[in-house]
């Protein structure tokens, strides 16, 4: 055995071909994140992931209409959602439940056939954003929203949520924050979904495993922590002040660094954009002029960049978008990488099982509990 | 970064106090299976891989007490079973769906305290076998059974499954199976649940993806496959004869073999044992007799000893258990692990995130899809 690496850091688990992150730089099979951030829709990068080349026209047409054609939720699935308190429920708890419900409702859950596996993936990345959307919904006491056919994925989502067809702007910010947290390599929620199916479990199980992973406020929870974090500041004049306090009580501030970007998260300037741009067309500049601030202190002190959380959290609030929503956004964008994960481990499977340096008590004698 | 170790045999990710396998021995907290299998109640057991020692009789019974207690499901969680067609779900996509649910229902499930932590352990391993149990009579019509609270956890289990008390020899091989199964150090799904909690998500999300990794047939479904198998082979006469041809067509024969232990599984002999005594009294020799023809046989050609799922098979079969539940029994089993795991990550936690080597296409530059 090697010696012990804690949280496996630099520890390479497997070969992949779906993501790279090489000198900082992160790339979709091959396509630099940046190509991809300024052309892309989320349906290409879907296939990009999954196929590990772009698609073609018919292609990509083809999977634009299976995603708007398998949105719809079965009934059941709505009634659950309706079943509970759904205002003290955390919203990934929620969604967690929902994806392994969907399973049950169908049918080719445990068909392991690579096609069938695909038809899953389909299925899967077209109904969550649906639950995402239909959970927001139920819990303001609002209708559910039926998918249209002829919408795209990003439009979709907003029409889902807000029951009407979004402005360009709104599409092209939620299409940019899709297709940048689409898949990030070896993260803990993917690696989570990995682990889970190397033991030829399906699908269902696989994206569920990872929806609990995301759900953890080192992984998927951190641009909703930026978000309280502003919010808590609430004006400009606060900002560095309150960043100093933090610093002198050695407290974390989320959404700067990472473990893999040393010199900075390549993902984050387009959401700062977007963020620039959403904030001011709302009237809410202070978001943004906060953050930016924010981001320069602590770089000039700390020597951390921002990363992609810190600026998708004032690109959802301007959008109108609930707090404790951004995570479950996360999920519908990394379900895409998450199911190309799964679908390469099937190809080349092993049953992913480390082993644990046991530092526990020795050679113990053992005495009936009458006696101890 | 180190080299590529598939599967990451041999590496090891963490340290842990909860059990240890050294020299082929598995071991919980220093005590021997040997001795917990034939001393323990799994109660004990449980205590012991929570707190790494041994109970008192006062802590004992209180933990008796207050897991006997938290035995019964909110009502809902029944009406949620009763809402699908049991007949057609895998057992394991169902319990995973309701432990996920049972999360929506706990108002401590994103408490992050440690005794909060601990109070949701009891909970969740009271309930997961009152989750396998009323699904089995919700699938057959039966009424559901409320626990008692005067009974032991494999009482219990046995009385909530069949509606009567069950006999001595029942319970002693279900609390020998449920000991048998409760930890085995860094097994898939135990790691599963372990990089999903590293994340700092909560317990729910934990247990829920361990019994998707579980599910998986090279993990926790190798026992109902190893009674598919005898049943299969339906005679003792038959049982070399298919055994060759399997092997002359390089099929995998389940239930022998394991990755860690490589002169033999220390718990099989356990369920050796109980399966002689179970089949017998039960009039069905046949399944004893045929393993252990198969048993020897592989050991002979193959050098592979029978592993802890290869007699469990017989044993459930003998105690008339539906063979689709065998998978669910071992996630009642192994929540105990799962949990004192979670617990242990938690107290000393990191992030677990691997790297993947990438072997995907290069520099790949993007064009518009109409030119491609």
């Amino acid at each position: 055995m090697t010696a012990m690496t804690k949280g496996l850091e630099g520890v390479v688990a497997t070969q992949s071909s779906i993501s790279s992150i090489i000198d900082d730089q992160l790339a979709y099979a091959g396509y630099k994140i940046d190509d991809l951030a300024k052309n892309s829709s989320f349906e290409e990068v879907i296939y990009l992931l999954w196929n590990q080349k772009l698609p073609t026209k018919k292609e990509l047409d083809q999977l634009k209409n299976e995603l708007a054609a398998n949105m719809e939720l079965p009934e059941q699935v709505i009634e659950h959602l309706r079943s509970y308190d759904l205002s003290t429920v955390h919203p990934m708890a929620a969604l967690r439940t929902a994806v392994s419900l969907l399973g049950l409702y169908d049918e080719e859950a445990d068909v392991m056939e690579t096609e069938a596996n695909k038809r899953k993936a389909v299925r899967i990345q077209a109904k969550i954003s649906s639950v995402v959307t239909a959970f927001a919904r139920i819990r303001q006491g609002q209708e559910v929203v039926q998918p249209k056919k002829d919408l795209s994925y990003s439009e979709n989502f907003l029409y889902m949520l807000n029951g009407k067809e979004p402005e360009d702007i709104e599409v092209e910010a939620i299409n940019k924050a899709l297709v940048l947290h689409a898949d990030h390599e070896l993260n803990a929620s993917t690696f989570t979904a990995r682990v889970c199916v190397a033991t030829l479990s399906d699908i269902y199980s696989g994206i569920t495993a990872a929806i609990g992973a995301l759900k953890g406020p080192l992984h998927g929870g951190a641009n909703e922590q930026v978000m309280a974090m502003l919010t808590e500041i609430g004006e400009e004049k606060n900002a560095i002040p309150f960043i100093k306090d933090k610093m002198d009580k050695k407290e974390k501030i989320m959404g700067m660094g990472h473990r893999v970007y040393k010199q900075g998260d390549p993902r984050a300037k387009f959401l700062k954009e977007m963020s620039r741009e959403l904030t001011e067309l709302t009237g809410q500049s202070k978001w943004y002029n906060m953050s930016v601030e924010i981001e320069e202190y602590i770089k000039e002190n700390k020597g951390l960049p921002a990363n992609v959380d810190f600026y998708s959290a004032s690109v959802y609030h301007s959008l109108g978008i609930d707090h404790d929503l951004f995570t479950p956004i996360f999920a519908v964008s990394r379900t895409s990488g998450w199911l190309a994960h799964i679908l390469e481990q099937y190809e080349n499977n092993r049953l992913i099982r480390p082993r644990a340096e046991y530092v526990g008590p020795q050679s113990q004698q053992y005495v009936p509990v009458e006696n101890r």
